[in-house]
């Protein structure tokens, strides 16, 4: 049971919202019980966990990784992106979340994000679920 | 086998020992072996694994957090905890463990730790084990 | 399925590819799918998923950990290597990768590194595989 969604990020750092997407593969799964691995197959994207109230939220993470790790800063990488990889390598390639009674197990204010770090770009997610008991 | 612990925080930023916490879920679980997920439900706190001899790692890492994602920094977020969200994702809401013969598979010096960044409160970690071959 | 693989790293940072390990324990397990865990028993490593193309994106990711996170820096912690615990935390202790038909899923430019810190040592890192479904 693994799946592959198709992203459209619209500018260069960005957080998307893939809660839906994962929470759909879980429910096409028919278990009841398991994990459910989100991955990205790009080396400057990432996945992470974080809050889906306030947008601020989104923009000020973004912000602080911008501040930090700026576009130039001494990289001899000839693409010019690699802030982009060294962000991808500190958020991470992936979550994995539980899923009980074909829910995703997350707290209240949790939100799975696709992280753009180097877009506009079409990417992919790939999600794979099973069950773990 | 899904359990839920509460935890309390003292100070705004801490690292709690959970290691014997996810031993305990583990040895409950009755398995030989397989792997062990434990989580944080919350976007201002996060697990790691460090080391679990020295104290003053524990306090260098949470130092050196706070000396580059200092609280206040240029964030919208009204709430004034931006910085706990960045360090939040920065370090991950979850850690992946493998056990065998019904002990953790862990390094001699590490530790699986919970990570306040916005306490103190009262918190919740969830352990999922199953097998896993 | 749980194989143990030595690693010798031979400077303080250094970023190696253990990809071909990973995939190698993959196909001895005789699974057609599942999940592999590679995992590091150490407190001054770490796993991650970077690109495995231009070798200048691993001297930049080092050169950037180790421009914001210095050796020197106010640390406590007397073995003078708390810059690497705070790396490992950061890059964190393993990554979880599907595989399908024997082979792992990643991306066309994805490779998977072991990162080390605090060499030239000699390190170990530990891969479950299981299946998934």
């Amino acid at each position: 049971m693994m799946h592959e969604y198709t992203i459209e990020s619209k500018t260069r750092q960005e957080m998307i919202n893939v809660t839906d997407i994962v929470q759909q593969a879980v429910a096409g799964s028919g278990l009841e019980s398991g994990l459910a691995l989100c991955f990205v197959p790009h080396t400057t994207a990432a996945i992470t966990i974080n809050e889906d109230a306030d947008p601020d939220v989104k923009r000020d993470l973004l912000y602080k990784l911008e501040k930090e790790i700026p576009q130039a800063d001494g990289y001899h990488h000839a693409e010019g992106n690699s802030d982009a990889h060294v962000k991808a390598s500190l958020i991470g390639a992936s979550e994995l979340i539980a899923f009980d009674e074909k829910r995703l197990v997350l707290g209240r204010w949790q939100g799975i994000y696709f992280c753009e770090f180097d877009g506009p770009r079409r990417r992919r997610i790939i999600v794979k679920v099973g069950s773990f008991a």
